[in-house]
């Protein structure tokens, strides 16, 4: 069904991905001290010189990536560059701490110098993902292995002990399992095994995964009628604020994650919780019915939430809903969900991109005004629009190769 | 001038004062624990049982500044609330850490154990406030001593050795002097130091509110044309977003205490800075020509900030520009200081109060629409507004009873 208007999507989505991947060439390498300018004004023009960890190791990941599985992206350029990110990473973003020697800044100067450290463990994922994908570019043994030691550290950090992070213990503080950090594991355990069968470590992140799923599927709460973002250690609802929280682009975007997964060890039901509490119930609970687009943030109980952006549209949950409701309707070719993913296609494709300077707007009012308009901030980068227009590409490649 | 006008004002500040007074009364105590609820639904229903420190010690000072200085809220409830929060505070609010015993948590459950803490001065500041307010209503000389013994842990903090707020120390993390320290220490000094002449700690205030004062005006930057929320320690401007940064209503804020300050000591040199660079540049900067309101953040050379939420209008803003009109007017007797406190008035009581269920909403969308519909927050509580009407109620009484 709908060959032509699937047809037209790939042109679009293959057209707006070149436009992206060209931005970001142009307008974010640093050529005297490496690494990415990651604030870029909507023009392309530098506004601020520091240097996000996360975004560093996002760029080498998706530039890699690009180039080792999209023929038109095997370019030198882009080699280059996310050869020269990675040398900059390595050199740069491990700070030393009396914690140990795998703790990165969050942020740091032009030059390299730590600005930021958090005490959560997003910038080493960040860093192990884009090691582990420049080593598979450049061969080089000694990067892999480092992605390999940091993952290791990184799953002590979760699983065993999470002194190290800085953060103190508190009596009130009840641990707390947030979706982002099995979701951020699953996807460095699918990075680290892809194409590497047996061998210990593999055997280790089969072990690894399934708890990542086990931890993912304990945020379907209420019955099964709602994603809540944070829960108890053992699967309990929390109490407050915290407990209630939805975060509808996040859901979409483990659903994509559990979906992958599902398929990679042929597991139907994974799949299927996959589509049905992970890509239509948050899209369900999300949408915004009055002004389109899908919220921020939103209390399960109807609360308002107390985050000021909840109700405004940001890129990256648009991203993740058309990744996740395409792979969905490619393993169900149930037709709503099709249905679904125009839906998004067409709030996203009418409000995010910029016609005029390229790239894509980040942060939209409820209304869908551009409220920010910048290209690059500190949270977004060369990642989410990228990654999700390669993705739809593949995916549409694969439903129009394999028409039903 | 405006003679009726400003009768006008008066009564319609007062009766909101009231208003608001009464909602807090109604919805925010903790017959339990003992504490103050500061997450107030619309209606006023508790949405979350977090108590924050900063606002349990806000509260505590409002209620006996209030008790202290109004005929009218010199009621037994008033106190006995104060009386009650600041126990609750002593008990709960002071975390034992390893690097010292005064560091307080930003947030406890409710039944008093730590949840959070900030490695920053405010929850500290905020404790300060309190106990030095309570004990100026009820005599209490220890629990004054512990307010001036903690102020000189913070004086220490700021001006001595911040290692031990437990920021870790980073070569990329330039130190930066974020123009909230001198306020809040500035606002301290007038705390502690009213109406207590002489004497040895009141002496080294004095020191200590000169040192504010300087460092205060040192964010006057770009030839005297824009107030800068941070800058280096020397006084000099910070590259990047850090450093372009505008906050109009802390400027106006600052205002005031410059003014307070000035009036205290005769300074007619502080008193005019304060009226031309920290109230009327930064309501001209701030003012929305659009939408009317008050901007939460600006670039000074006009990029986008950062901030997801620098475009929407906060209450706390209109209130200190509210303030800080008003007491410039009263200085200077200049009209269109008056002209701009009733620009300020309109636009504030024709977006923020909630005639149906009373306080005011906080959180605005840029063009005026109710963005979070929440009472109290982690950051809204019982202080700004009841700040704000109380200060205008006093300045109007003055207005009116030594008319020019």
């Amino acid at each position: 069904m709908s060959g032509g208007k699937l047809e037209e999507c790939r042109q679009h989505v293959r057209s707006q991905l070149d436009n992206v991947v060209n931005f970001w060439l142009k307008h974010s390498h640093d050529n005297v001290h490496g690494g990415f300018f990651t604030c870029i004004g909507r023009e392309g023009q530098v506004y601020d010189e520091l240097k996000y960890v996360w975004l560093q190791g996002r760029q080498v990941w998706m530039y890699c990536r690009l180039y080792r599985t999209v023929d038109r992206f095997r370019r030198p350029e882009i080699l280059q560059a996310a050869t020269a990110g990675g040398a900059f990473l390595r050199k740069f973003a491990r700070v030393s701490s009396s914690s140990g020697r795998w703790k990165c800044a969050f942020c740091l100067t032009r030059d390299g110098k730590a600005v930021k450290v958090q005490r959560s463990i997003f910038s080493e994922c960040f860093y192990v993902l884009a090691l582990d994908e420049l080593s598979r570019v450049t061969g080089d043994q000694d990067m892999q292995l480092e992605a390999e030691q940091m993952m290791q550290q990184l799953v002590h950090w979760v699983r065993v002990d999470p002194s190290g992070l800085g953060r103190p213990q508190l009596p009130g503080d009840v641990p707390t399992s947030s979706m982002a950090v099995p979701m951020m594991l699953l996807c460095l355990v699918q990075q680290l095994s892809e194409g590497r069968d047996g061998g210990g470590g593999v055997q280790s992140y089969r072990e690894l995964g399934r708890w990542c799923v086990q931890q993912i599927v304990q945020h379907v709460q209420r019955d099964g009628s709602a994603v809540l973002e944070n829960v108890s250690v053992d699967g309990g609802e929390l109490p407050g604020c915290l407990g209630r929280l939805q975060n509808p682009g996040h859901a979409l975007e483990a659903g994509w994650f559990l979906l992958q997964y599902g398929a990679q060890w042929g597991d139907e039901d994974l799949q299927t919780t996959a589509i049905n509490k992970f890509v239509e119930l948050p899209y369900e609970r999300g949408w915004d019915e009055e002004h389109g687009g899908l919220f921020y943030f939103l209390d399960v109980d109807g609360f308002c939430p107390t985050q000021l952006e909840w109700s405004m549209k940001l890129w990256w949950p648009h991203c993740e809903a058309l990744i996740a409701l395409l792979m969905a309707y490619r393993h169900s070719r149930r037709s709503e969900l099709l249905q679904r993913f125009f839906q998004v296609y067409e709030y996203t494709f009418s409000h995010f991109p910029d016609a005029q300077s390229g790239e894509w707007f980040g942060y939209l009012t409820q209304e869908g005004k551009v409220a920010l308009d910048f290209k690059g901030g500190p949270f977004k980068g060369f990642f989410h629009v990228p990654r999700c227009l390669y993705m739809c590409e593949r995916i549409l490649d694969d439903l129009l190769t394999n028409k039903t």
